[in-house]
């Protein structure tokens, strides 16, 4: 069968604005560091007029990695929502300029186009504060067979769930997926969400996920494990395809009994984690996509996240080509 | 007198939509290597439809000097027209959050907020496409007593002159600024400029300016020499003081039979270009504001400028300090 595009993103649309920070400055609003926190519209005015001077750039967990899949040279589409505002042309003409094809018009009325307040310590650590606007408005009736289409592969975030609709759409989409003979993948966001939602992710990842992409700390709050080894014991038993990021430790990737471990490449300086795991998937599901050996495909995410925690912004800059491939 | 701050910015307020291209793009649109070209929303939606992935910040020539000022540690504030839109919060904020005091309020009815689309090239070099939009509703009646104030400096930018009523408007700046005991400066803004509105310049420059600022180019097109040792013959004559960039060859302070030459630092790698002259401006006033000789002005100039040509983006990150001020 004939796919239309390789892979479909269904998520949050989110511009991400990004501003260096002391952690005196995240401790003077109460953020935990690393940690992501949902706020709302007032907050985000709150917080915006702490901040220091700012970068915008497009982000959103699993839009990222539809950017980066697509800035490899696959083909993508897109199903998220945004408002018709200048943040919400922002996201698109990103996507957009990299051949992503947009499902879903801007809308006309409603929140504002999300952002994340991205505010980066020395380190490169990153600590988010989120406003989800628009996002929040993705509805049932917004995954069609039409808008979803036959993709090799759908990819959903966690973070869909902290939507009204979003546990119903995401079962929707992959019904609709399995329906047109695609693939179906999950993102587990962050370990909070999956807290949030562990139920309905175990559920899913049984019955309706082919692969799942987490880092360490969202597979242990998925399985309520506390070291890798208990975890990748616990996965086997799944029998779905798992890609777990662990930071400066590597990757590892378990299929049934398969266990491909994938070692991470040293950096000089860590200038913005931002997008590391985002950008590990993006090279992944390439990889995948593309019939690469789960070694190979280890390597390309491997390849892609080295690549972007050394760059200011979530998203690799544009013209990545992975060797062998393209 | 108390100076109520110490500069004053007069300028387009306009927020950056910075990309890496491929010197065949520039082709591809016909934009010369280098240019600064002024467009209207029709072209400035075609161009932003054929660029890559971009990146939003705040910037604006004037506007980055005023930012890189404040964020040396010197107290300033800013005039200049956005429209009540995402990218005009954007840009205010960006300047608020360095204590820039904002003297005009956001419009709420008219064009939306200026973008100028910087193209950046292997080599660091950057070609602009500029669509002023709100900027060209900055009006003679925006400039009075009470928004003008009675700063140290006033700098108001050549590129004022193109809007309709920025001519009658930099006169009346500078007419409140001497009635306050206020000193004027004019940034040349680029040579293309300069020809535009040569004769205008030639007259504020002998009649209003304290201080100019500009690039060789812009200097030779004012003075209409070619080579750096005729142009400070001339501006000998003027007897106002003139700082002069010439890229990798240093700058040139001159104020009449005072000469003072500064040499460029070496770097690594140009990352972006954008805003290395406004970033000089903003340490030579900085040095100029706080009673330094020429030849410190000349090197916090430098410094500045090194800095920023090294980074993506026209501002400086925050927290640049200078040996010996602050």
């Amino acid at each position: 069968m004939t796919h239309s595009v390789q892979l479909l993103g269904i998520s949050n649309a989110i511009v991400d604005v990004l501003a260096n920070v002391d952690p005196a400055f995240l401790d003077s609003i109460g953020a935990p560091p690393g940690s992501m926190t949902l706020i709302d519209q007032e907050q985000a005015r709150d917080i915006y007029s702490k901040m220091g001077p700012a970068t915008e750039m497009s982000g959103g967990s699993v839009a990222n990695t539809v950017a980066g899949f697509a800035n490899l040279g696959g083909t993508a589409a897109y199903i998220g929502k945004v408002r018709n505002d200048q943040l919400g042309d922002i996201f698109n003409h990103d996507m957009q300029s990299l051949g992503v094809d947009i499902r879903l018009p801007a809308a006309t009325d409603g929140a504002p186009t999300a952002r994340s307040h991205i505010l980066i310590t020395g380190d490169g650590q990153r600590t988010m504060q989120t406003y989800l606007g628009a996002c929040l408005e993705l509805a049932l009736a917004d995954i069609t067979a039409a808008t979803v289409g036959n993709p090799q592969l759908i990819l959903l975030e966690g973070y869909v769930w902290d939507i009204a609709e979003g546990p119903a759409l995401a079962k929707k989409a992959a019904e609709i997926a399995r329906n047109n003979g695609s693939s179906v993948s999950l993102s587990l966001s962050d370990s909070y969400c999956v807290e949030r939602h562990r139920d309905s992710f175990e559920d899913f990842v049984r019955n309706d996920a082919d692969i799942v992409v987490a880092d360490e700390d969202e597979i242990h709050a998925l399985l309520d494990t506390d070291n890798i080894d208990d975890a990748v014991a616990k996965l086997v038993d799944y029998g779905k395809l798992f890609a777990v990021t662990r930071s400066e430790k590597g990757s590892v990737i378990v299929q049934g009994d398969t266990r491909v471990e994938q070692s991470a490449t040293r950096v000089e300086k860590v200038v913005d984690s931002t997008g590391a795991g985002d950008a590990y998937s993006a090279g992944f599901l390439f990889g995948w996509a593309n019939g690469k050996t789960f070694s190979e495909c280890a390597q390309y995410g491997t390849t892609c996240a080295t690549k972007v925690i050394q760059q200011l912004g979530a998203r690799i800059e544009k013209g990545l080509r992975l060797e062998g491939v393209n």
